[in-house]
């Protein structure tokens, strides 16, 4: 047992743990890899977080921080070992105020809380990650997490007006504030919103909240061929009016969630999932609107779902998309790439080629109004050769929607898992200004180290 | 002359100027302070840019960059000489791609005219300073620029996916891309938007656009107590209907209005004007739900307008508000302040107090729903003791602001203007923060010197 572990359980006692069960407990998140860390420290207010800093700082001991480990890109893993911080104890909301539409809450807040807890109060946070009653909203910071309704809304960073954060050496900076507009130098909070863990510890952060829309409607559509579903995808877009959420997917995943589901899913190509929020009366026009378009795409089966209930049980089975390709038994690889929309028949045509080329299991869907679709390559991972041939295919795929200006991930961040394309997603310059902003930080690279910078 | 300036000279010949007219007309910005630069640089590429850069970087020289010279605050003043860059020649709309959603654009493109331009193919590009008729998007990505929309559409930052970057040595960093969501890495777009010139040159800029929508309407209302008005505000965005802007103006202001557009403005406290924009339907059920709500807190007029030119028409006189107010013959300074929302009744009783207590005209109006309130104080600046007046003031101001949780800019930036104000505005380790990313990639300080770091 080395030195500082002992120092640190004696230091915080029940906050912190080297217990072998723990330490395996919190060495992966949702995707593949895994490893042990030293120890895990459980921190219950930020002051505690301060004092781990200070230690940690003047010792050079690792810390990687770890909201609720849903990541797909093995973001929270601490690949160098090192002290794990989980703020599942850091779970208070600390205030709602409806006049200024803000809320003030400790990172370990559970997504899915904060936004039931404001919906009582007629208040609303779009963010809507599909790990949202799981996820917390410290980890939608750290990695800038999105969902379906980013389409109209905008992802995690459009929503947090405010942060404290504690930096490498233990020093506490506020930035940013409780405003909507603020100009008051550079976008720090901006900067922290998104930066994996590597560039300081957010303790608190507080949030813009809206308004609840009073209604919403669904309409969900099938279509024989993925392509009609794309055509139309661009008409809504060109509408002039937009939806709260436009989703694709695809035919396997459709198979999957059949199978998994029980639900009468038919077996078609491509099925759209278009909602719209907003006043009854508005909505009610701009559903019908939205339907008269879909008709003129000739889908197969086309339903309308009015108010929340109804929306609600559509977006279920949308939810269990995930869980229903991973019940297929093969591990799922989960790449969230971006394509400009003129883009997005070619990536759907990549799939298949992938599924012919290297003969794997290829299912997309996603945010389809984003251009950003979840493409999954489902691998039987028992055996080498996939895992192999898994790789090419992911080369091929990324290659590609580089070429197409895309990016190699839109929701999930670069984590482990995309680390081998880090080099040919930016430029030579634009990693060195990453490495510059990091240097200046966290200038002994202690903040979830290993990573891509 | 100085060797430097005769090497620049005739290296690019008429691409730069040192003659005095020249210097004196880019000395200054819509603020009262000037300073003449030593010489000014008219690039037409970003090669231009870039060997500039170079030679800056090599000799030491203060380089500030300059948009269509419309800032509040002085940000584009040299204060310490060196060269002005003035980007005016740069100013080719590259692309509009209509599915893609974006447009490629260089620093010197007016705004209005990118508007009008996406407008034409059904598209939109939200952001509307006041200047939208002479600021340009290099100016506004500089300031993070906003204006009335931005409530519903968000600021400039919301719509820059990607910037070509001259960092101070020279060097070309791309940074974003062509996406609506990346995640890849950390967000440096949204670190060089709005920092003011200070971390680099722009030469291009990937902006998003959304689909234009078909039908916009709007109420003018007024109020014979500001209070009424407020309390309006309130329940307007707790509707869950979001308007596309709510704009208040305060008695002083309208005078300025009436006597300078020589309309029939009545003389009331308050003005509200609310706009709605969406699928024509959807719009005149909203903005009669609007009406009935408006009219439940007594406006003494009440009227509607429906469709493009109607809506504009309203708009006009609101655009005039701020010449109107120059038109008074006072010297007005213009502070942007912002407040939660539950502090806008405090924020205007704030203003009337300025007014008993210094004997100061105020005129205060604005984006109600953002908190943003335009804060003018109208000076006789040939008198020293008004100035003084003034500047005790806006201490007031800026310290009942920052005690409210407001912010003391939250659309035009520091500057020089509201430097006396950055140290309160700020804690230490968040101005320390600002200064280590400043010293990473502008070391020898070479870029906007003089500001806030």
């Amino acid at each position: 047992m080395e030195l500082w572990l002992e120092q640190l359980k004696e230091r915080f006692t029940d906050k912190f743990s080297y217990r072998k069960d723990i330490l395996e407990k919190y060495a992966k998140d949702a995707w593949l890899f895994s490893h042990n860390p030293d120890g895990v420290f459980f921190p219950e207010s930020k002051e505690d977080v301060i004092e781990l800093m200070r230690f940690a700082y003047s010792k050079g001991v690792y810390v990687t921080a770890r909201g609720g480990g849903r990541g797909y890109v093995g973001g929270a893993v601490p690949v160098k070992g090192g002290v794990v911080i989980s703020f599942e104890r850091m779970n208070r909301i600390k205030e709602i105020h409806p006049v200024d539409s803000v809320a003030v809450v400790e990172p370990g807040v559970i997504t899915g809380v904060l936004q039931e807890k404001v919906k009582e109060m007629g208040l609303f946070y779009p963010p809507d990650p599909a790990s949202i009653m799981e996820c917390t909203i410290g980890g939608n910071v750290a990695t800038n997490a999105g969902g379906p309704r980013c389409l109209k809304y905008g992802v995690t960073r459009n929503y947090v007006l405010g942060l404290e954060v504690i930096l490498a050496d233990g020093s506490v900076a506020r930035v940013g504030g409780r405003t909507i507009k603020n100009k008051t130098g550079f976008d720090l909070t901006g900067l922290f919103v998104g930066s994996e863990g590597m560039l300081g510890l957010v303790t608190e952060i507080t949030l813009r909240l809206i308004s609840k829309p009073p209604f919403r409607a669904a309409l969900s559509a099938y279509f024989e061929k993925m392509d009609q579903a794309i055509l139309c995808i661009n008409h809504v877009l060109s509408s002039g009016i937009m939806p709260s959420a436009l989703e694709i997917a695809d035919r396997f995943t459709l198979n999957c969630a059949r199978e998994f589901t029980k639900e009468e899913i038919p077996p078609f190509d491509a099925h759209l999932l278009l909602e719209v929020d907003g006043s009854e009366a508005a909505v009610n026009a701009d559903i019908d609107f939205f339907a008269k378009l879909l008709r003129s795409f000739s889908p197969r089966n086309l339903s309308k779902a009015l108010g929340e209930e109804q929306c609600e049980k559509l977006w279920q089975t949308r939810r269990l998309f995930s869980a229903s390709l991973k019940a297929s038994g093969l591990t799922k690889l989960n790449e969230d790439v971006t394509v400009p929309r003129s883009r997005l028949a070619d990536l759907i045509g990549l799939g298949e080629h992938l599924q012919k080329e290297f003969n794997l299991t290829v299912a997309c869907f996603g945010h389809a109004g984003d251009g950003n679709i979840h493409v999954n390559l489902m691998v039987d991972w028992t055996k080498v050769e996939n895992r192999k041939k898994a790789e090419k295919a992911l080369d091929l795929l990324f290659d590609s929607v580089l070429s197409w200006n895309g990016s190699i991930t839109g929701e999930h961040g670069i984590g482990i898992a995309k680390l081998p394309w880090w080099g040919k997603a930016l430029s030579r310059e634009s990693r060195l200004v990453h490495e510059k902003i990091k240097r200046c930080l966290d200038p002994k690279g202690i903040l979830n180290p290993g990573k891509f910078v």
